[in-house]
């Protein structure tokens, strides 16, 4: 079976960016099939990047390499990892981004290796010059462990992935509006921005303009409008609290 | 050879959806090759996704299997469908995405099957849970019979996609500001909005801001301005009534 | 080993223009790999186009394929062309998208063999009916000579990629508002604008608002703020002049 590897990033489709890391996987594991996952995830917002590995990754099977770059601070303190969880391979900068996914890491090694990297790497681009040359080497076979010295995560995000009882907050704004929230199942009504948002099955549950609240596909509770954005309806965004009720 | 599996959906790339799906047919059918046709299909907008299938997956083999997620009523009463057309096979909801590229369909099925499916289907998440499963099984050589029961499409837009005679209407904008209309060649003078507009041949033939029409690469007129949007210079978009003179 | 075909367009991928090229690389050339390089090129900026080729295609391996399709003027006066420089082969109009990457042209070959289109192109879509079969028939292994007659390239840019001395230009502006200039190392301050911009490192030794100069990427002096953009902050785009201070 031919290794896997995914891209997601805040690179956009504009530059060469994106093109470069495809290029030097090319050019070290040629036999990789690489898939894009997420090229458009706002620009230096790390909390959002997390979400999207957290809703994704995981449907890919075991194995697979999720190289992942939303890197404000690439070049700087924050270093640069792979991370095995779930019995998934992440390779990228450890500011948050894999605070999701990593819960369950079993190993997190920092990438210090020269077969690890491109030869003086570019300290502004680090997807090119690491990230890609590490997914090439563990799609060649390399031991994460090769990668270099074991270490721990450092990165966090402000909220939990899963926040058990009533209280919680959004975590996610999708592309359709939708907020999503840490909160578990099963659906039921909410209070956002002191408005009561009632439990609804599927989009067609709305009316026209309205609010629902529906245990959404990550297996969290969201809410959502009636093709319309949820977030602009109540004005609220991530960090938002949401209360069961 | 290796089946392809092509994707459409309005998801955008900021988010985990477009990921999500490609990891449930990597795990469910390693050997497909999945293709990129478009992601930002403007959301919930079923029409224009119709008209990127129309002009877009016919160029493809025979055989290939094309996945199409513009879908607001998800959960709601429209039927999950596998058509075949043209030699082509085209997984998606029944809500008009097809109108187009569906006019000549040998056989419609509801999918029901739960080898079509994934356990317990999200609401509001079908293009993980049923139509990236279905395309996997179509992958793996399951035939669209075992789908589910025969069905006819219900969904329909409200143009054809080619108009015989003097008098049709535009039935795409595209990125670019181009108007593409459903009236058949030859190349000749177009009145829209109350505006004449001349017939040229391609874009060089425009002055600068000038607008023209021409027979488009989808076999149809177009309106173009010259690198500007024609759809702002005449201030109308789709659905606008469009006459050769 | 697989060809491999990169793709880099302003088609964006809200059409069906994208999908429609790969289907006929799909039809013409079905083990060929396909890669999506850039498909966000602003629309007609064939200067961005250029750029994004020289930072990325260079990184794939030699015997790689690269189409762009950056191409207000397709159908009129510039030529279709086969490029070799580099080891690499380059597809698209002769109207400067080469001109960074075709420094070291081996090999310029006018496209006019039928083998190398589609019956009948449509004037106003290349990339499908010239540039996609174009493409398949070198993944194919059709040598570049038989595209058609050897010729040179006519298509040039304002400002050349690299300039040696200490005065250059902005060449590209970047999705994050980074100034990329064509300024070589080492890094060193600048002026532009009237404003002087101080040497650093990278995006960590920026003050949060500061503006700071380093040696990008792609080898050239580059300007950043940040998390911000330093167009926006400088007011200033491509073709404005950065002086070495």
């Amino acid at each position: 079976m031919a290794p896997v590897i995914t891209l997601t990033t805040d690179f956009g489709t504009a530059d060469g960016y994106v093109g470069a890391m495809k290029g030097v996987i090319a050019r070290l594991a040629a036999d990789a099939v690489v898939v894009d996952l997420a090229h458009d995830v706002p620009r230096h917002d790390v909390a959002h990047g997390a979400w999207v590995l957290a809703t994704s990754t995981r449907e890919f099977p075991r194995g697979t390499i999720h190289v992942a770059v939303v890197d404000p601070g690439v070049g700087g303190a924050r270093a640069d990892v792979v991370v095995e969880a779930g019995g998934h391979l992440y390779v990228g900068p450890d500011n948050g981004l894999f605070a999701y996914v990593a819960a369950d890491a079993t190993a997190v090694h920092a990438i210090t290796s020269p077969a690890f990297r491109l030869p003086a790497p570019a300290p502004t681009f680090h997807g090119r010059d690491v990230f890609a040359p590490s997914a090439a080497a563990l799609a060649r076979g390399l031991p994460p462990a090769m990668a270099g010295p074991a270490t721990c995560l450092a990165g966090a995000l402000p909220w939990p992935p899963r926040a058990g009882g009533d209280v919680g907050a959004v975590v996610h704004l999708d592309v359709y509006g939708n907020l999503v929230t840490n909160l578990t199942g099963p659906a039921r009504a909410v209070t956002v921005a002191g408005r009561a948002v009632p439990a609804i099955r599927t989009y067609e549950d709305l009316a026209p303009g309205g609010l629902g609240c529906y245990l959404g596909s990550a297996g969290t509770l969201e809410i959502a409008a009636r093709e319309a954005s949820a977030a602009a309806a109540l004005g609220v965004g991530r960090g938002a609290e949401v209360r069961a009720s």
